[in-house]
This record gives C-alpha cells, structure tokens and sequence, in this order.
C-alpha cells in the first residue's frame, strides 16, 4: 500500500507541525506528478487525498457529458479495487451527481440518513459513516469526481488543492498519452506506406491494404472493395478475419451498403452501430461469418499521377473504398479515420501506378508477339514459331531455375530470335522448294539484320544476342560470326536447343513434322557440336514433365 | 504585469491568514500550471516565486551539462527582460553554479560584499541588494536554478515547493510540445511522401525531395547527389537555396566529402561544423555559395520492389544521398536523421518505380519504332516514312492543343499505321512500275491486315483506327469500308493528312518528291472530299510554324 497514514490518534497539530505536514503533502504531490504512467497518477493522487482527510476509502470517477453519467476510474478499498473501474452510474442523482451539478464540495456526516445516499452503508469495516465528495473542475467545467469515506477531520482547502492539481494532471498525462500513440501510429502508418510501396503485383498490395487497415486500427476485420464501373458493381477482393483466412471475390451492386454510399459519394463514414445504420447491407456479414458492429469506411481514391516525358497526366479518380470492421477496443474515432483515409489514398496511388507500369509491360509484350506473330504468319510453315520458341525457351530456363528477371529476358528475346526476317524477301521465305546456296545465304543475314533492327533500342541490349546468334554452334561452325562454346550468350544457347526442335517438329514445304521422339533424338544427337548439351538435358527434362507443347504431336 | 505582490508593508500575518495566504499561492500555481505554452509557464512561475518572497527581479537558467553552462532562460526586471535570454554563463563559478554543484538553496544576505557574487550590483532602483539562489531538480538531478533579488522573507520551503512544479510542469510541457511537434512533422512527411508519390516525372521528383528536405529539416539548403557508378562520380542533380534558385548538375569524384561517405557506407552523417570534420569537401561550397556550417546526410537506398506477373524483384540498392545543409534553428538531431531518412528511402522507391514505369514506356515505343523503320526499310522508296507519318501527326495535335495523352496515341497509332504491309508481299511494294489492278486490290488490304495483327492488343484499341481507317475519305469514297466524315476516327483523319503529305514530298519510282508549296496545295484541294478540313488547316499552321520536316525540302 502506497497510502501513508496520517496517524488519527495524535489529536490536533500545532500551527508548525501542521505547515510541515503540509510541505509533506506538497512535496508527495509533485512527487507523484513525476510519474508517467497516467493509471499509477490517478491512484497515488486519490491515495494521497484519501490520507489528508484520515479516510479508509475513496473512488474517483470521469464524468461523461454525452451520457451523463459518472464512469469508476480509480477505487481504492480494503477490496478488490478493480471490480468497479468501468462501471457507470447516472450523474442525475446521488451525492457525486449533486456535486457535478453544482461544482461545491459536500460533506455529509452521516450516510446512512442521507436522503441523497443511494448506495450500501456496509456494515463492521466495510460500513461507509460520512463522505466527502468534490468535483474535478478542468477551466470551471466539472470533468468527474472524488468522493472518500470515513474521513476523521476535512481539510476541504487541501483536498480541493489536491483534486484540482489531479485534474490538472490528468489533463497533461492524457494530452501526451494521446499524443505519444498519435505518433506512434503516424509512425506505423509510414511504414506500412513503405511496405506497400515495395510492390508493382495488383493482388499483393490488395492483400497488404487489407491486412495493414485491421492492424493500424485494431480491428476484427477489413475488406477492400473496387469498383467495376462497367457492371455496376463493387467487387470484395478480399477480407481477412483475425484468423487471417481469405474469402473468394464477391459482387454486389455499387449502390448497396455504407461502401456504396462511399464509394459514390467519396465520403467518409464512421458507424458505432451499423444495425441503427439504414445503409448497412448484411449480405457481406451473411458470406463472411463476421457480424458487423462498429464500422469506418473510406474511399478509395487515385490522385492525379503526372507521367513524365511529355505523356501528361492520368487522372484521379474513385477506384472503390476500405472498410474496417468492429474496433477490437472502443468505437473508431476521428483519428482512425484521418489514419484509414492516409493509408487508403497512398494505396491508391500504389495500386495505380503498378496499373500504369503493369499496362506499359503488357502494351510491349502483347504488341510485340502480334507483330511477330504477324512476320511468322507470312509464311504457313513458320505460324507461331517464335511464340512456341519463346514458350520452349522459358521452359528451359523454368527448369534450370533462373531467375524470373533471366527467364523474362529469355522470353523476350526469343519472341525477337527472328525478326530479322523482316529483312528477307517473303520470295525466299516462302519458296516451296529447297533453297539455292545464294539464296540460303540470303537466309543467313537474318540474324545480323534482327540485330541490326534492335541494336539501337536501349534496353534490349541483353536480349540482343538471342537474335544475333541463335544460329552459332558449339563447335563454331555456325553463323554469321563461327564463335564457339562460351563465346555464344547463353540465351542464344537456350534459344538455338528452342529453335531445333520447334523446326524439326513443324511441317516444312519438303517434308512433314518429325515425331517427337525423332525430335528429341535429333536434339540429343546435336547436343555438343551443335547444341549446348546442357540445355538439351534441361529442354528434355521439361519436355518429361509436360512443359514443352510442340506444334504436331504425333505418336512416336 | 502578470505578478501580484504580496504588500511588504502589512508586517508578519496571522497563522489563519498566513494559510489562506499560502492556499491562494498553491490555487495560483494550479492555475498556471494550465497554461499549455512553455514560455508563458516559466515566465508565470518565476513570477509567483519572485512574489511569494517579496522580491523585485528573478531570473531562471537551465542548465546544459554538456558544456556546464547555465543559459539564461528567463529574466523577470524592470528592464527589458529578453535582452538576457540565450547568453551563457560558465557554472563553474558564482552563486549559481553553487547551487547547482551543492543542489541546495543558498540566501546571500549582501551580494555587495559576498565573494562568490561576481555579477554587477546596479544602484538606485537597480540595485541588487539580497539574493535566493535555489536549484530546479528533476528526479534529484539538476536541470536549472531560479534566482531572486531583493527579497523581503524567506519562505523557503514554498520557493522550493514551486520551483519543483516548476520543474515537473516544465518537464511534461517540453515532452508534449517535442511529443506534438514530432507528430505535425510526421504529418507533413506523410503528406510530401504522397506528394512525390503522385509524380512519375524523374526529374520532379527529384526537384520535390530537395524542396521538401529542405522545408521539413528547417535547413538553409538541401540537395541530392545521384551515383553515377560507371563513372564513379556523384552527380549533384539539383539544390535549392533559400531563394529557390537552382544549380545546374556538378559532378564530384564519388569517393570526395561527407556524401562521398555516406554513398558509399550507407550511413547517416550528422555534423555540428562541418570546418571540423575532415571528410568535409569545400568544392561545393563554393560553387553554390552556401557556406556549409551543420550538415545532415542520409542515403539513398532503393529497396527491393516486386514487380509481379512472375517477373520477379527488381534489386534495390544505394543510388544516392540527401544532404540538409545549416539548420536555421539549432543543430539537426535523432530526429530529423529518421524524418529525412524515411523521406530518402520512399523517395528513392518512387525514383526506381518511376525509372521502371519509364522503361517500360520507352521499350514499347523505342521497339516498335525499330520495327516500323525495318518495315518501311524494305522498301527505300518508303524508308522513314512511318515516323514521319507520326512526326507529322503529332505536330498536328499540337498545333490543336490536344491533350498530351491523345496526342501520345496519335504518336502510337501514326507510327503503326503502315503495320499492315507486313501481310504484303515484298515483290508488290516494292515494284517500280506503277501496279496492276490485282496488285493495287491486294495494296488495298493494309489497313485491314494491320488492324487485325494489332487487335489482340487490348491497350492499342484507341489507336486501332489510324491502322484500319487512314485511307478512308472524308466523301466516302476510301477504303476499306467506305465510312465518311464523322464515322472515320479523328485518329485516322489526322494520320491520313499526314500519309498524303509524306507521301508526295517522297521520291517514288515513277515520280520524283513534290515541291513543298505543291504538297500544301495539294492537301488544300483534298481538304473536303478526302481530308478533313480542320485537320488540313492545322497541318498547315504546324507548318508555318516549322513544326514539320518533309523528308525533301525541294524550293517551290
């Protein structure tokens, strides 16, 4: 026990002794206002009034003025303190509720014919005989209470003194707690905005958004939802309970529910309880399992993005909104708003320009493979070479494990392998017969051409050898240039191995598509002079486990 | 004046009195203790001690262990009170550093004959006659004292009782105003990283971290250093002034100055003076002619970024450094290192999703250039012709103050235009002669070839109608499918006023390139029945503006 008792039985003080008592007291107070801890403040404060006036118990309790009502905060009794904090009673009547009102300390000598004291006398130690009681005043406003029991003298001056420097601290200790987890939280938030920063993969930063918003704000649940303009739809990509379990898309209209309401208008929306709420559509609740209580819903919104380069500006817009769902501790706040509506704006901007980068990768790919497909397709016998020499080659770098930006380089540069006959008359290209030597040395510029077209495009530079070379031998005997082994970029390696077999099991004007066990024969018997052997091991390997689709199957 | 004096004249007081005299003083101190400003509680508490002794000038220090000097922080006089406040006093002498050093009151009775005194004593209404000297311990440590002069009584233990408020309520003021100016500058961080996050433009990004360093540091100067590695050399890209002027790009040796360090360790470095730190470099100094005293640098660190659609993780790595030059209030410390630090590092991820985003946009284009000119290549009479064709139409949009992303799909969709004569055979765009009707029917198929390649492509829908309709007539009475007027897409109609203008300031083999003034006349008939006018017209405006280049200039 903390309390130090001013001993009863000594009768009264000289006027010395009492000013010394007193210094005592002041020098407790501001002792115990060094304290930072604000539950440790309001116990040591009530402790220290509970002993100026010789009293054995005391309670302090915070007024609500929304409710009117008076909420224990701190109790002090020979019992369980604790049983009590939290509880509420009504500030309408009562002697504490008498003191809100009127702001005057009230002394009352004897409880127990009190017509004010409603509560329990007790009886033996417990019995309650008198009671002093006096507001909390905060700037003249009353903002709770103390009230102590079976005081043996009253120094109201002292008490009042005490209470007020109580108030005051409570004041302090509550501004800086506030402000301290305001921090903290701002500081979460940026490096949750750092984490979702480090992602340009759609599915990743919808999953981050979502499970970040639960924890940032301690909630059950959280859920995004985009908007399909097209459908008129909002589509739930994902909700994570506390179990972290993840639910399939759902559909529902876009003007249904608080999140329609938010998504429509770009308002904010913060709901104690959504079953008082008009807007609020239990149909999620019904698929989710989780019964939604309290509610904060932000929008979604994309900020303008400036391109660069002359390309000028994508435009903001609403893609859709955020719902947290039932604060763990309390109803959501302003703060948690601000906090929700931050973190769902920058995700927006992520998720935006992953969708700009995403597109900008998808426009060169997909346009080079119909541009490709396209100088394929000229000629019946070649249709689709490029792309399954592409698909061949990533197997092959999918089976030795390279790294997905190596494998990416492959795939593009073998889509590529053969452009350069752009630059070959389609007379020769499409020639039913066997070619004539001047014409099969026209045949042999292609790749020189391929990377005389691609040589000046900057960031395709490690691509380039799987033009210029892909018709290199191991053993140097190939062309344009006879390097041999090591001299030959790998990707042109995977791609030579691709190249082979794709030729070997597709139709030629003068033959038909071999089997593919003659295929792999073929590769097996090149592999070494010709083919790098390791990549034929890798390309028959992936070809064992399915991953190699030639042109013709035909049974062996 | 805030100071209530007690009167002196009124002689000692009543025990009664004496302790509704002291309540009053204790009431006071609560009240100040309200006050949230630091400055305003000091200076009122100085002023409640100076009264409850009768004395007429106070003073409070704080004390800076580092350098064991006292700094006068209040000065309570007749005088002018500020003239003081900032200046040093050494604590190794005087009453005060007594104070400090013994951490007990001292009461100089005559300061005019009092060894330690060493400070004036005045004269007249100046005059310093008496002093209490007491120190301000916080958990028994000193962190200040409070002198008085010219005291009436001696009511030491009441001085000492206020200065430990004073202590403990300047302690909880300083930690909420840091703890609330630590949020308000994590608010504007958040709001600059969402700033720079909505730019994809390097070099305003660039320009927005500098700015923005600068602002959130209180610094006179900021500026960014990029590692140029193949060079090893650092490039200062950009600093601002105060007066926002800027400097053009500076190279160092990589290895040179404090960023030199920090570049190359990682590290964060934060100098007092730097004209004390060896690794200082005054090169830059004196090219921008800010005189480098205090200095906070922090690297540039990319993290790694996913990229998705199994493309794997962009590496991150050191690009580079920030540099805040000359705090303008003090000296950086912990926590301007980890503002500028977070603001680096999530600037350096949107510098690297920027370079991605503007990789990506650069491949497609610079790719389908090179195919495009290997297209035409085929035929010399045509060499160059689809980057004209887009040259031409893009100074067409700007000639119309069309907005920067339809006039990037005008560039797109000019430069695919001709795409189509890939499905050509070579042997008919290339014949010398003027064509049969089968070869010209068979020309006649481009636009039609080129839209069925490109219309897989689902971002190239906007620009499909400058492949399938640029040969279209405003009458009607083009091809393929004969639309007229409003039903050709404007894309089209701007890529066919540029087509024809290209078409006759180039050689063919049956004609040589049409003088310039010709062409012009030329579009000016077709404007109406196969142009469209307004497009004519601007094409010509463009022109005489210089905005385009025929590949012949031929005198009219």
């Amino acid at each position: 026990m903390l309390r130090r008792k001013i001993d009863r039985e000594t009768g009264p003080l000289g006027a010395a002794e009492e000013t010394s008592q007193l210094y005592r007291v002041l020098a407790r107070a501001n002792q115990i206002a060094g304290t930072t801890e604000l539950d440790e403040l309001l116990r040591e404060m009530l402790d220290l009034i509970i002993t100026v006036c010789g009293a054995n118990t005391g309670t302090m309790y915070l007024f609500d003025k929304e409710t009117n009502e008076l909420v224990f905060s701190v109790v002090r009794s020979g019992e369980a303190d604790s049983s009590l904090i939290g509880q509420r009673i009504s500030a309408d009547r009562g002697v504490v509720g008498e003191t809100i009102r009127s702001k005057l300390a009230i002394v009352v000598e004897d409880l127990a014919n009190d017509p004010r004291w409603y509560g329990p006398v007790g009886e033996g130690d417990e019995q309650l005989k008198n009671a002093i009681t006096f507001p909390l005043l905060l700037r003249g406003e009353p903002i709770g209470a103390v009230q102590v029991f079976n005081y043996t003298h009253t120094p109201l001056q002292l008490m009042q003194f005490l209470g007020n420097r109580m108030t005051s601290e409570f004041e302090k200790a509550s501004l800086l707690k506030k402000s301290e987890e305001h921090s903290q939280r701002l500081q979460v938030l940026i490096g949750l905005i750092a984490q979702i920063s480090t992602t340009l993969d759609r599915d990743q930063i919808l999953s981050l958004i979502i499970e970040k918003a639960r924890g940032l704000l301690n909630a059950e649940a959280s859920s995004l939802f985009l908007l399909d303009e097209e459908n008129e739809q909002l589509v739930l990509h994902l909700t994570r309970d506390v179990n972290k379990t993840s639910l399939p898309p759902l559909r529902i209209p876009a003007d249904i529910g608080i999140i329609g309401h938010v998504v429509k208008t770009g308002e904010v929306v913060r709901v104690k309880d959504v079953s008082k709420d008009p807007r609020h559509y239990k149909g999620i609740d019904e698929i989710s399992g989780v019964t939604t209580e309290s509610l904060l819903a932000v929008p979604l919104k994309i900020p303008n993005v400036v391109l660069g380069r002359e390309r000028g500006t994508a435009e903001g817009h609403l893609i859709g909104g955020v719902e947290s769902i039932n604060k763990i501790d309390g109803y959501f706040d302003e703060n948690d708003s601000q906090l929700l509506s931050t973190l769902a704006e920058q995700a927006a901007t992520v998720l935006h320009i992953a969708q700009l980068y995403t597109d900008a990768d998808e426009l060169f790919l997909n346009t080079i493979k119909a541009l490709v497909a396209a100088i394929d397709a000229k000629d019946p016998y070649t249709e689709g070479h490029s792309q399954r020499v592409s698909d061949f080659s990533v197997a092959v770098a999918e089976q030795l494990n390279l790294s997905p930006e190596v494998r990416h380089r492959i795939r593009i540069g073998a889509l590529l392998h053969d452009i350069g006959k752009i630059g070959i008359s389609d007379s020769i290209l499409t020639k039913p017969d066997h070619l004539s030597t001047e014409e099969y040395d026209e045949v042999k510029k292609h790749p020189a051409i391929g990377a005389q077209i691609i040589k000046e495009v900057r960031l395709l530079q490690d691509e380039l050898p799987a033009l210029s070379q892909h018709h290199e031998r191991m053993d140097g005997n190939g062309y344009p240039n006879g390097i041999k082994g090591d001299q030959i970029s790998s990707i042109a390696r995977i791609v030579a191995v691709a190249d082979v077999f794709d030729a070997v099991t597709s139709d030629r004007p003068y033959r038909d598509a071999m089997d593919i066990n003659t295929a792999l024969q073929i590769l097996r018997e090149e592999a070494g002079d010709h083919l790098d052997s390791q990549y034929v091991d890798a390309f028959i390997d992936a070809f064992k486990k399915g991953k190699i689709m030639p042109q013709k199957q035909k049974p062996g």
